[in-house]
């Protein structure tokens, strides 16, 4: 299944992408995509419903607008600097266990939602990143068994603010958890619908002109080592977000580096979990 | 007032701890301390109505648990290093502005409740720490209004893995956000109660021994600071949390170093904000 939220900000409703390319609305099922849904097997249970009401539920209109496509996690966890050649093009060193940073979740956006520039940078990059998320309660999970953590995956473009993160005394959480950091989705895939995660190509294009593109075959750590590692460190909840990292092709990597700009247009995608585009502005603009 | 939640863990009611010390529960009042609570102006409500209805309220029992004084936050945000002289004995240079970094809400545990050392873990610390309750939405606050965004504050233990935050391939957050490793209480003291947040004695205590003590008037970066700072960097919702820091005095900045055991017990508080009590255990251990 594709599991999408619908509607204005603040009060998205759930629905699915179903076969077609159709939006439905299932309201009617009567919980959000959130924890106590992910950690009670809601997405059996929505399969389940689906198939004795499916055909009463509500088609969404075409112009909707997408917001995230699950309720407010309790944590995002990203992983650095997981491809060796975007290491090398960040002029670090390629980790010899996974870089773990925190993404604030105040970051989040829907998926074509409007991507602002923080007041004083110029330094705004993009990110495109293949997400995880958890589908019940992972502490100290060992590789073998990650899958059974996993729900499903989601497109994610990890915003990041070079300056910040790099220049502005320490730890990256200044660059990447800034508003509007974090888009997200279209679709929730569940973790049926995506054979391995670990070969799938993703990519993203600036103004029409691809940036990066690249494969998750090329992971430093696979899916299942960065569910487990992080694992290791803290409990995971249901609904947790894990970003598995940018492969080579950021703006910081550009010689001379480029970065965002007010009007630019970014439009990213990963097989099997469709595209997404956001518009850039500056902070306070009005257009 | 004193905010505090008691009872089992994830059941805990909202109650107060009233002037001579007793705890009661305000349960009829409706509502959790949570982010909608703070961001309606709870507190002047939750007053209002105590007026009205504080003498039929339920006395506690005495032996009750507590547990975290707020419910689960959108983020807790730190600052590292925000004493000079524990920045020196972490063998770290003082900072040009605030380091920040996340803790997992996942960390949090009641004032009382045991930390668990990590499987794999020799370098469990301690560090007492002044932390911040934002009351409202914050993003881009001036330091002369910083105040006005404040609900109140709580005592932390910023309890902290050296190897897993230094050793182990960079960033913080692997040795920050283990399970545990957030104490916060006994209650949330509202702003009104503390006269000047950065002139508070603040000590910490491991079996019966003082390793902290010092006050929060050598703050490298006072509170308003620190909520500026982190406002131009990420919104700040009604009830997330900014730990402030700890000074001299952990484990690190021994010679030689001296980390946590099994049956330790650590003791801290800060004036005005009351005091908290945890054992530390081993993970597995069943004493």
């Amino acid at each position: 299944m594709k599991l999408i939220r619908f509607g204005e900000v603040g009060k998205e409703k759930p629905g699915l992408e179903i076969a077609n390319g159709v939006r439905i609305d299932v309201s009617d099922f009567g919980e959000d995509y959130n924890e106590s849904f992910f950690g009670s097997d809601g997405i059996s249970r929505l399969r389940s419903w689906l198939g004795k009401h499916g055909e009463t539920c509500k088609v969404v209109d075409q112009n909707v607008r997408l917001g995230v496509p699950f309720a407010r996690p309790s944590k995002i966890i990203c992983v650095g600097l997981n491809y060796a050649q975007h290491a090398e093009e960040a002029g670090m060193e390629v980790p010899k266990e996974p870089v773990l940073f925190f993404k604030s979740t105040t970051a989040l956006i829907g998926p074509n939602d409007d991507v602002i520039i923080p007041k004083g940078s110029e330094k705004t990059d993009w990110e495109v990143e293949l997400a995880i998320v958890i589908g019940k309660k992972a502490s100290y999970v060992e590789k073998k068994d990650a899958f059974d953590y996993i729900a499903g995956y989601v497109l994610h473009n990890d915003i990041s603010e070079r300056a910040f993160q790099i220049e502005r005394s320490g730890q990256w959480c200044k660059g990447k958890g800034c508003d509007t950091f974090a888009p997200m989705g279209p679709f929730i895939a569940t973790k049926d619908e995506i054979k391995d995660p670990n070969n799938l190509n993703l990519w993203l294009k600036v103004n029409g002109v691809m940036m990066q593109n690249s494969s998750t075959s090329d992971f430093i750590f696979n899916v299942q080592q960065v569910v487990s590692h992080i694992s290791q460190f803290m409990t995971l909840l249901p609904g947790d977000i894990i970003s598995t990292g940018t492969p080579f092709g950021v703006g910081l990597g550009l010689n001379p580096p480029v970065y965002l700009n007010q009007g630019d247009v970014m439009e990213l995608g990963i097989e099997g979990l469709g595209t997404s585009r956001q518009h850039v502005k500056a902070y306070g603009s009005k257009s």
